[in-house]
C-alpha cells in the first residue's frame, strides 16, 4: 500500500467543535502516548495517568513552557482500544471562544501533538478496524447532513446498514465464485454427481445483479437527501409567487425557530418538505425589480429556472391562463420538474364550495391565505424529488465512489449472467465475479489504497 | 428575594457548543432528576442509571415517542455536587451539525428536559454555592475574550483572584466596623485600656479607600481587554496608510493562520498587540474613492478618526511635513490618542545610517516594507490604551456593575476618613462602614437581589 499522506503513529490534536463564541469547546486527542503526553499539561498530572477509560478528571490545562494555567478543563480518558480511534485519546472540554480554543491546543502543540488533519481521527478507527469505510463515510454525511430525515439515513449507515447490505451481496457472490472456482480446480469429471451441471444459475445471478442494481440506483435519492433539490417558484407578476414562498418558508421557519440560536443565514432560503431539503428560490424578485437592470433580472430569472431540479408554476386563478402561461408550460420539456400550481384560491369568489371544474387539469389549488393545497404541493414535490415510490428502502448510499463501484460489480454480473445464460467457459466468468467481489471489497475497504483513503478522509472536517 | 425569572426546579437542557457544522457538539442537561430523565431516553438505560458521577456511557438517544434511534452519542454522568451546576446532570456528546442537534434535543424536550435560558447553568452553579458571583460574570467574560490575555484576565477572575481580593478587602473593613461598633455597643467608660482611643485610624481607612479605588480604576483596562480599543490609520494620500494597515494585519494572519479552520469574516480587521485587542480602521479607502461619493467618505474618515481611541497619523517621510500635516496634528485635541508615524523610511535614500536628525520631535520613524520600527510602535500602541504603566495588576475587573459597587464602597469610605480625622461622632461613620461593606458584598453575590441575578445572566450564552 502506497503511504498515507500522514504517519499514523503520530500523536494528533484539533478543535472538535466550531470556532464560535460557546459555552464549552471539545478538543480531541489521539495517539499511543496521548494520556501520558496529556498528563504533562495537566494540573492533575496523576490523576490523568491514573484515570481509567471512560472517566473525566477535572483540572487545569497548564502551558508547558511558562507553567501558566491557560484554562479550565474537563478532561475525558479513553484506553485503546475503547476510545473512537482505537488507540488511547484525551478529550478536552474547555471554555469555548477563540482565546480558550488557542491557548489550549498551543499547550498540547508544545507538550508533543501535532495538528490533526481532516479525518484524521476518523482514518485512524478505520485502519484500527473499528469502522468499515461505508460507516467512517457516514461520519461525513451525519455532520453535514441536512434534515433529520437525512441524518437518520447517515445515521443507519453509520451503524451499519449499508456494510450488512454489502456483506450479504458480498455472500453471494462468493457462493458464485466458489461454486465456479470448484470445478475450475476439480474438472467436472473427478467429482461425483456434478457431472454435466453448469455451476452458475443464470436466474441467481441476473437477480443479484438487479440487487447490486437496486443499491447503486439509490444514489439518485441519497444526492436528494444529501445535496437538497433546488426548487423555482415561476409565474407572472402577481401569480402569487412571494406569498407561497414565505408560506413554504414559515412553515419551516416554525420548526427551525424551536430551535435556539440559530443563526446560518443560509437557512433562510432551505426549507424541508418530508424529511427533504429544498433550496427554495424566488424569482419574482428578480422581475418586479424598477431599476434598469430588469433585463438582467429576467435573464437570471431564466437561468434560476432552467438549473432547478423542480419548478413550481403559478398561475393566478383569479385572472386565468393566458398565452404567456400556456407558452411556459408548452414550452417546458420536462414535464417531470413541472409542478402547475392554481393559485389564490382563497379569492375565488364561490358561493360555499368551489367548483372543482374551474382548475385546469394537472393544477394544483393553492391558497397562500388559508394554507390550503399545502399537503398536496408537498406531495407533489417528494414525488418530482424521489419519484412516485418515494423511499422504499432506508439503506440508501449518497456516495459517488460506492455509486461507482456497485456500477463496476454491476456491469461484471451482467456479463457473467450473459456467459452463464450461454453456458459458456467458465474462466471468463470467474474472472467477472472476482471483479465484481473486487469492487463490493472496495466499498468496504477490504480492498483499498493510499489515494483511495486519503481522498475520502480529506473532504471531512478537522476533529472528525 | 424577588423570584427568579426561571424556575430553578425544572430539569434543563441546552447545546452548549455552536450550531455549526462541527465533530461534536456538546448538549448540557441539570436537574435533580437529571440523570433517571436522560436515562428514559438513552439505549443503555440501565448503565447510565448506575453510572458512577464523572464517567462516561456510550450508546444511543431514542426518542421517546417513536423509539427511533436518533444518534449515536457518548453520556458524561456527574452527581450532585460534584458537576457545574450541583445538581445531577448529563452531558451528551453527540455528533454536530444542526440536523442531530435538533433530534436530541428534541428527544431531550420530549423526556421531559426544557430548554435553558441563557445563563442558567451558571446562575444555577451561583445559587448552589459552587461560585460566588465575581466568578460566575467571569465564565461570561472568558467566553467573550478576544486575546489571550484577556483570556488569562478572565479565567485569574474564574479562579477566584477577584474574589479573593474583594475578601480581602472586606476584611479590612470588616475590622474596622468591629472596632466602632463595639464603641457604640459598649460605652468606652465600660471598656479597660481603651478609654480615650478614637477606634479608626484616618492613615487605615485612606489606604482601604485607597485600594478600593485603585481595582475600580482598574476597569479601564479591564474594558480595553473586553471590548478591544479602535484605532484608526490616518494621513494624506500616499502617506502609507494601506501598506501599513496589510503590515500590521499580516503581523497577526501568521498568528491566526496557525489555527485551522478560522473562518470568522470581523477578525480581518481585528489585531492583538501585546495581548490587547485592537480594531484596526483604514481611513484610506474612504478617501481615495474617484467616485461622487468622495465628500461622504471624507466625513465617515472624520467620524472615525473622533470615535477611536487612538489615531495613527502617518507623514511620509520622503515627502515631508506639509501644512495640512500641522493643521491636522495641531488641531488634535487629546495628544495621548495621538500616535505620529514617519512612514517610508526604507525609501530615505541615505548612505548608510539613516539620520535620526531628519525625524521631527514626536515621530516614531517606520517602514511597512522591513518592518523596522514596529516594536515602537507596538510600544506606543499599548502605553496609548492601558496608559504608561501598562497593567500593573493581574486582578482587573471588566464589569461596569463592579465598577460601580467599588465606587460606591469608595465614596462611603471617603466619607469615613474624613469623619476619622475630625474624630466625628461614631453612628455616622459606622452607616458609612456598613454601606461599603454592603456593595462589596453585592460583587461576590452575598447581598443580591432577583432582578440582580437576572441581568447578570441574561447576558450570557445558552448552555452556560
Amino acid at each position: 500500500m502506497k503511504e498515507l499522506t500522514y504517519n499514523t503513529e503520530d500523536p494528533i490534536a484539533a478543535l472538535a467543535t466550531g470556532w464560535e463564541e460557546s459555552a464549552i469547546a471539545v478538543i480531541r486527542t489521539s495517539g499511543s502516548d496521548a494520556i501520558g503526553l496529556a498528563s504533562n499539561i495537566f494540573s492533575n498530572k496523576g490523576g490523568l495517568q491514573k484515570a481509567e477509560g471512560g472517566t473525566i478528571v477535572y483540572g487545569y490545562v497548564v502551558d508547558p513552557e511558562t507553567g501558566e494555567r491557560v484554562d479550565e478543563v474537563l478532561a475525558a480518558v479513553f484506553r485503546a482500544p475503547k476510545s473512537y480511534t482505537g488507540e488511547d485519546s484525551v478529550e478536552f472540554y474547555c471554555h469555548g471562544g477563540i482565546p480558550a480554543v488557542s491557548v489550549v491546543l498551543s499547550a498540547l502543540k508544545k507538550g508533543g501533538f501535532r495538528d490533526a488533519a481532516p479525518g484524521e481521527f476518523t482514518m485512524r478507527a478505520f485502519i484500527n478496524g473499528k469502522l468499515d469505510l461505508t460507516r467512517a463515510e457516514a461520519v461525513h454525511e451525519i455532520v453535514t447532513a441536512r434534515t433529520a430525515r437525512a441524518h437518520s439515513l447517515a445515521l443507519n449507515r453509520l451503524s451499519g446498514g449499508l456494510e450488512k447490505r454489502i456483506d450479504g451481496l458480498k455472500k453471494r457472490l462468493l457462493d458464485m465464485l466458489s461454486s465456479v472456482e470448484l470445478l475450475l480446480d476439480y474438472p467436472e469429471d473427478e467429482l461425483d454427481g456434478q457431472a454435466g451441471e453448469y455451476p452458475l444459475d443464470a436466474k441467481a445471478v441476473s437477480e443479484l445483479c438487479a440487487d447490486i442494481g437496486r443499491l447503486a440506483e439509490s444514489f439518485k435519492a441519497g444526492k436528494v437527501f444529501r445535496d437538497g433539490v433546488p426548487v423555482a417558484l415561476a409565474g407572472r407578476t402577481n401569480a402569487g409567487k412571494s406569498s407561497l414562498f414565505n408560506l413554504l418558508l414559515r412553515e419551516d421557519r416554525a420548526i427551525v425557530s424551536e430551535v435556539h440560536g440559530t443563526t446560518r443565514d443560509y437557512i433562510e432560503s432551505w426549507i424541508t418538505v418530508k424529511g427533504i431539503p429544498l433550496r427554495l428560490f424566488d424569482t419574482a424578485g428578480l422581475r418586479a425589480s424598477d431599476n434598469p437592470v430588469e433585463a438582467e433580472g429576467i435573464k437570471r430569472s431564466g437561468e434560476v429556472i432552467a438549473e432547478a431540479g423542480i419548478v413550481l408554476y403559478l398561475v393566478d386563478s383569479t385572472e386565468g391562463l393566458n398565452e404567456e402561461d400556456e407558452a411556459f408550460i408548452s414550452g417546458f420539456e420536462d414535464a417531470e420538474r413541472l409542478i402547475k400550481l392554481w393559485s389564490k384560491i382563497d379569492t375565488v369568489p364561490a358561493a360555499g364550495e368551489e367548483n372543482d371544474a374551474d382548475i385546469p387539469e394537472g393544477f394544483i389549488p393553492v391558497s397562500s391565505v388559508s394554507g390550503k393545497g399545502l399537503n398536496d404541493l408537498e406531495d407533489a414535490l417528494s414525488e418530482a424529488a424521489l419519484g412516485r415510490k418515494g423511499l422504499e428502502d432506508d439503506v440508501v448510499i449518497d456516495s459517488m465512489r460506492q455509486r461507482d463501484l456497485l456500477s463496476r460489480a454491476k456491469e461484471a454480473l451482467v456479463n457473467t449472467a450473459a456467459a452463464a445464460a450461454e453456458e459458456a467457459p467458465l474462466d471468463a466468468a470467474a474472472m467477472e465475479l472476482r471483479d465484481a467481489l473486487d469492487a463490493l471489497g472496495e466499498i468496504t475497504g477490504e480492498v483499498s489504497s493510499a489515494d483511495i483513503l486519503n481522498n475520502i478522509f480529506s473532504n471531512f472536517c478537522v476533529g472528525k
